[in-house]
């Protein structure tokens, strides 16, 4: 097991309906070491690439940004869910629905901020079905960017979007990949990485 | 004029109704760099004091907090805007008035990473009326832990935020604070600081 993955199963809990709590350590409470260890592996893993910028979708993927933002020396880009007064002028929009709020948003990011330029790392905290990193992908193809890669923390690898995201042909790097996970045992299982 | 306020002056916009635009390197693209900056100037007014956790509010103070967090060395808490159905058992409540979107939220952190054990040193990037951090506040006051200080970016001067928050006896800094703007000339006025 990898760091990432070893926190997981000291920390990580496991509830019912495949929900993996990870409030204590990554997404509400942050270890701020683990954030910048994570953010140094996506480096490691992703070091070959001219990355620009890191794009990433409010609020708890600004962490894993500014980790692996900090770790490439680029600046952190993050999409905005909902349309602000303060942001202005041309933007680029897509839409996305939320595994965990089960609703629409609109995923925006002002067209100052991406180019064709731009050669990216696109990173969030989660995993699932994958329509947020979606609405990513829409956003950088609309800007005429280079997607470089993608970079998750935790995946669940028995929901849909790292395989219709890999299908598509990007490189998707997934620190911890889930499988399965069971509530009644607590038991993760999780895919094995090379 | 120090580091902060130099970078508003050099890429700060200003706009009708008291708008500072600083979403090329504060708020929405994001200069890590700078970002590190501000967390280490924190570190450095606020070293006297046994910061425990870093508390700030979803989505841009993530970033503000991260820094900060990463120079005193511990954990971030980030309070969330809405219900979750992530976000489960007994929470921290307060009701907060967003300057910038103009509704009501409710702004929520888990009873499990606040309590009377914490010094908390509570950060946002804009204190403007100050409705978030009187938020922040309540919610430290009712986990029974201490603020030891509170940390902002930028502060609108000619705002009541700061104001109230000096007059409940509260140790405030903020690194830039803008007592007035001409959005026809673009001249900022910061206030003179020791």
């Amino acid at each position: 097991m990898n760091f990432l993955e070893e926190r997981i199963v000291r920390d990580g809990i496991v509830k019912p309906g495949n929900v993996l709590k990870v409030d204590s350590f990554l997404n509400h409470q942050m270890d701020i070491a683990l954030m910048n260890e994570i953010g140094m592996e996506f480096h490691r893993r992703f070091a070959h690439k001219p990355i620009t910028k890191v794009l990433t979708i409010e609020a708890s993927g600004i962490a894993i940004g500014y980790a692996a933002a900090n770790a490439f020396k680029v600046p952190l880009v993050f999409a905005k869910k909902s349309k602000s007064i303060n942001i202005e002028g041309d933007m680029y929009v897509a839409e996305v629905e939320s595994f965990t709020h089960k609703n629409r948003n609109q995923v925006i990011v002002s067209k100052k901020f991406l180019g064709p330029e731009d050669h990216l790392l696109i990173v969030d905290d989660f995993l699932a079905n994958g329509c947020a990193l979606q609405g990513l992908i829409s956003i950088s193809e609309s800007a005429g960017a280079t997607v470089e890669g993608l970079g998750i923390a935790i995946e669940k690898g028995f929901q849909i979007g790292g395989r219709v995201i890999r299908n598509l042909g990007y490189h998707l790097e997934s620190l911890a990949i889930v499988d399965a996970m069971d509530a009644e045992t607590g038991t993760i299982t999780f895919r094995p990485q090379v």
